[in-house]
C-alpha cells in the first residue's frame, strides 16, 4: 500500500494489460462470474480457515486509480489511454459473496464469488488472493495451535519474523482464530486486538545485576508482570523473583531450554517458595506439536512465533481466483454459460456456485456441499455463503472480533478427527452436486 | 504500517514496557550497542543475503509518536505518562552500521550495528528485524534462483501468494538480487522495478474462442506480447498464435504439464512453423531446483511466483537483535562493557564487533572475519560495514539499483561451491577474532 492508503496497484501488471485488450476486443463488459478456491488443503491439514475477508472489503473500498496511481501506469507505458479513462472512472459495481470470516474450508469451497463484468472482477485478483492467501495460511496455523493448547491462552508474538505489515495482519488472523493477545501494537490500534508484553532478555543485560532489573520491573510494572527467568539462571532467577515480588507475583517466562523438563522444576519451585499462583509461560520455537507435547507440563500460556507468521510449514494455502462463469455478449439476458481451463494437472470447474455445510443430528459437520445452483436451505444444512457486496457497496462487514467468536463455534461444529494435529486428508468430503 | 505512513507501532508491546522500567530504573539512557546477527543459516543454505536496509532507512524516518499512536498507547494503559512524554519526542539521535544491501552474510555476520542509548535503540528492534527478516529471506532465495536460471531472465509473480504489503517487498527483494522483472505495479512505482505482464487463462476463457482471444491481445498489445498457449491444447495454439502473429510473435507462455517436455516440443513446432525467434517462457511452481533442471531446456525466461515469496523453504532466517554492551553508567567516558545471555542453546557473543571479508589472490571470499575492534583495512580484505545513519542522519541511502549493483559483484566473489544448489553448509567460515 502506498501511504495515502491507495491499494490499486497491489496489482499484476497482467490485470491491467487483460483489461486493455479485453476493452479492444469489446468483451470487457460482458457479465462474468469470478471464484475463489483452493484446489487443495496443505499438505497433512484436516481443515483450512478463511481469513481476510474484514481486511479485503477494507482495501475493495479504497481501490481506485488516482493520479499518482494513473501518472505511473502512463509514464511507464503500462496501459494505453482507452484504459487509463477507463480506470480513472473505476468503482465496483458489482456483487460478492463470501464465506464468513473465521469459517472452515475445505478443497473446492467457493470462499468468494465475484459477480460483475470481466474488466471489473479481474483487475480485483491480485489483491484479493494476496489478502485472503496470507491471513488463511496465518488463520489456519494459528486453528491448529488453539486446539493444541487445550484452552490454556496463546500469545502471538512473530512481528519480527515477518513483513511488517503482514505482522499485523498475522496478529489479527491469530486472534480471530483464537489466540488470546499479540505483542504487536499496530493490530491493537487498527483492529482491537489486546495486546501484551513485559521485558526481554536486552532488559536484564542492561542492568547491573538480575536483582537491580528485576526490581526495576516490578516497581514501575506492578508484581502482576511476567519476569523472564532464564537470562542466566533459571533457579536462582526464580528465588529472586519471589524473594522480591512475594506471592503475588504475576508469572515467570521461559525462554530456552527443555521447556517442559524446565517448567516442572520451576513449578515445584514456585509452589515452595509459597508462589502458587504464580503462572508460569514458555516461549521459544514453538509451534503445534510442541504445544501439544507440553499438554502435560506445569505450563499456564504459551508465546507462539515464527511458527505462526510462517504458517507453521505452509505460508501461504494455494488458493486461486478463476473465471467459472461469462455471457457470450453484453446484451442483457444472456445466460452465463461455464468456463474452465483444460490445463494438465489444475482442474478447474466451470459455472457459479453455492455451498452449505451439511450436519448430523448431534449437529456435526459431516460434508461440504457445492451445487451449481442455489439450494434450498434443508434441516441438517447451513449455509456458508454470505453476501460481502451489493451492488458495489459493502453489506457484510463485520468485526475481527464477530469473526472470532464465528470461528470458535465452527470449530465445535468438525468432527473429532479435524482436531487431530497429525498429518491427515480433509476431515470433510466436498460433495460437488 | 498505518494510512498515514507512520511506522511507530509496528513494535513489540513489550519494547515500550521494558522502556517504561528503564526510564524509571535510570538505565534508559546507559550508551548501548545492539547488533542484528544470524546464529545460523537457514538448512542447508550456503549463504544468505542481506536485504531491507533501504526499506529500514526509510521507515526509521517515519518512525515517531504522534497523536494517534499516543492516543492508543494512552487510551489501552499500555505505557505510564512519564514513557509516553519520552516517546513524543522521540527521534533517533544515534549511529547505525550495516552491511550494504545486497551484501553477503554468513553466521554471527554483524549486518546491523546500532549505536544510541538503550532506550532509543530497543524501540527499533520489532521493526528492523522485521524488515530484514523479510527481505533478506525473499532476496536469499532470489538469489539462488538467479544463478541457477544462468542468465536466463526470471519473472517476480508471486505478489498474490503473499501478504499485499509483502508483495511489494518481494518484488524489491528479487529484483536486487537480479530477477529481470516483476509482476507487482506498486513495486515499480515505489521502487522502480521494471514492470511486465499479458494476459491469464482468464482472458482466454472470456472470449468466445482462443482464437478471438489471441486476435484481440495481438491487435492491442502488438505482436511482440506473449501469448498464454495451455489453456486449451498447446499445439493447436501455438499453430493458431503463429497463424494470427507470424514470425515476430514476441514469445509464448506455457503454465502447466511437463515444462521442459513441453517446450521442447514447442521449441520444435515454433521452428518448424518459421518463428525462430519467439521465445519460450515457463511458468507454474518453479523454485529454483526446477529451475536449475530445466537449463538443458530451449526455456528463454522463467517466471517464479510461491517459491520466491514463500523463501523457498525459508520464509524468515532468524535475525536476531541483541544488546551486546553497554555502559554501567550514564556519565560520559564510561567503558562499553560486553554484554550475553547464556540461555541454553542461544549462544550470543557480547560486545560490538566490526567486520570484514577475506579475499584470495584471485579476488575470490575465502572468510568472514568478525573483530571486537576496529581493524586496519589490508590487502586482501574488503570492509563489509558501511555508515547507514549519523547522529540519527541517515547518510547511507541508496536505490535498489545500487543494491543490484552490489549483489551482482558479491556473488561473482563467492566460491564456486557457495553457487551450489544441494544443500550444504555455509561456503565461508566466520573467524572471530
Amino acid at each position: 500500500m502506498n501511504e495515502q492508503g491507495g491499494s490499486a496497484l497491489l496489482t499484476d501488471h497482467y490485470e491491467l494489460t487483460m483489461l486493455q485488450a479485453a476493452l479492444h476486443s469489446g468483451a470487457a463488459d460482458r457479465p462474468s462470474v469470478f471464484e475463489m478456491f483452493a484446489r487443495r488443503l496443505p499438505e497433512g491439514r484436516r481443515y483450512g480457515v478463511v481469513a481476510g475477508t474484514g481486511r479485503f472489503l477494507d482495501l475493495l473500498e479504497r481501490f481506485r486509480f488516482r493520479t499518482e496511481e494513473l501518472d505511473f501506469l502512463s509514464d511507464n507505458g503500462v496501459v494505453d489511454d482507452t484504459t487509463l479513462r477507463w480506470l480513472s472512472e473505476y468503482r465496483f459495481s458489482g456483487n460478492v459473496w463470501g464465506y464468513g470470516e473465521g469459517e472452515a474450508y475445505f478443497p473446492g469451497s467457493p470462499i468468494l464469488v465475484v459477480e460483475g463484468t470481466f474488466a471489473e472482477g479481474v483487475i480485483l485478483e491480485t489483491l484479493a488472493l494476496s489478502v485472503y492467501n496470507h491471513d488463511s495460511a496465518i488463520a489456519s496455523a494459528a486453528s491448529r495451535m488453539v486446539v493444541a493448547a487445550g484452552g490454556r491462552p496463546l500469545i502471538e508474538m512473530g512481528s519480527r519474523r515477518t513483513h511488517e505489515a503482514a505482522a499485523v495482519a498475522s496478529a489479527r488472523a491469530a486472534y480471530l482464530a483464537g489466540f488470546a493477545t499479540s505483542s504487536n501494537l499496530e493490530a491493537g490500534r487498527s483492529y482491537g486486538v489486546p495486546t501484551g508484553g513485559t521485558a526481554a532478555h536486552a532488559f536484564t543485560l542492561l542492568h547491573d545485576s538480575e536483582r537491580h532489573a528485576f526490581s526495576a520491573q516490578l516497581e514501575s510494572l506492578g508484581k502482576r508482570t511476567t519476569l523472564l527467568v532464564d537470562t542466566y539462571d533459571v533457579e536462582r532467577a526464580v528465588r529472586t523473583a519471589v524473594e522480591l515480588a512475594g506471592s503475588e507475583l504475576g508469572a515467570v517466562r521461559i525462554d530456552s531450554g527443555d521447556l517442559g523438563a524446565t517448567a516442572g522444576r520451576v513449578r515445584a519451585q514456585l509452589d515452595a517458595l509459597g508462589a502458587g499462583e504464580t503462572r508460569i509461560v514458555v516461549t521459544g520455537d514453538l509451534d503445534e506439536h510442541s504445544i501439544q507435547a507440553l499438554a502435560v507440563a506445569p505450563v499456564d500460556g504459551y508465546g507462539v512465533g515464527t511458527s505462526l507468521v510462517t504458517g507453521s510449514g505452509a505460508p501461504t494455502v494455494s488458493l486461486v481466483y478463476k473465471l467459472v462463469a461469462r455471457a457470450r455478449g453484453t446484451e442483457p439476458g444472456l445466460p452465463l454459460e461455464p468456463v474452465a481451463k483444460r490445463s494438465v494437472g489444475k482442474p478447474s470447474r466451470g459455472g457459479r456456485k453455492w455451498a452449505l455445510r451439511r450436519l448430523d443430528d448431534k449437529g456435526l459437520a459431516v460434508a461440504e456441499e457445492v451445487f451449481p445452483y442455489e439450494p434450498q436451505e434443508a434441516v441438517g444444512t447451513r449455509p456458508v455463503l454470505r453476501p460481502l457486496v451489493e451492488a458495489g457497496e459493502v453489506v457484510g462487514a463485520e468485526s475481527v472480533h464477530d469473526a472470532r467468536d464465528r470461528h470458535r463455534a465452527v470449530v465445535a461444529e468438525l468432527p473429532e478427527q479435524a482436531l487431530r494435529m497429525s498429518r491427515g486428508d480433509a476431515a470433510l468430503p466436498t460433495v460437488f452436486h
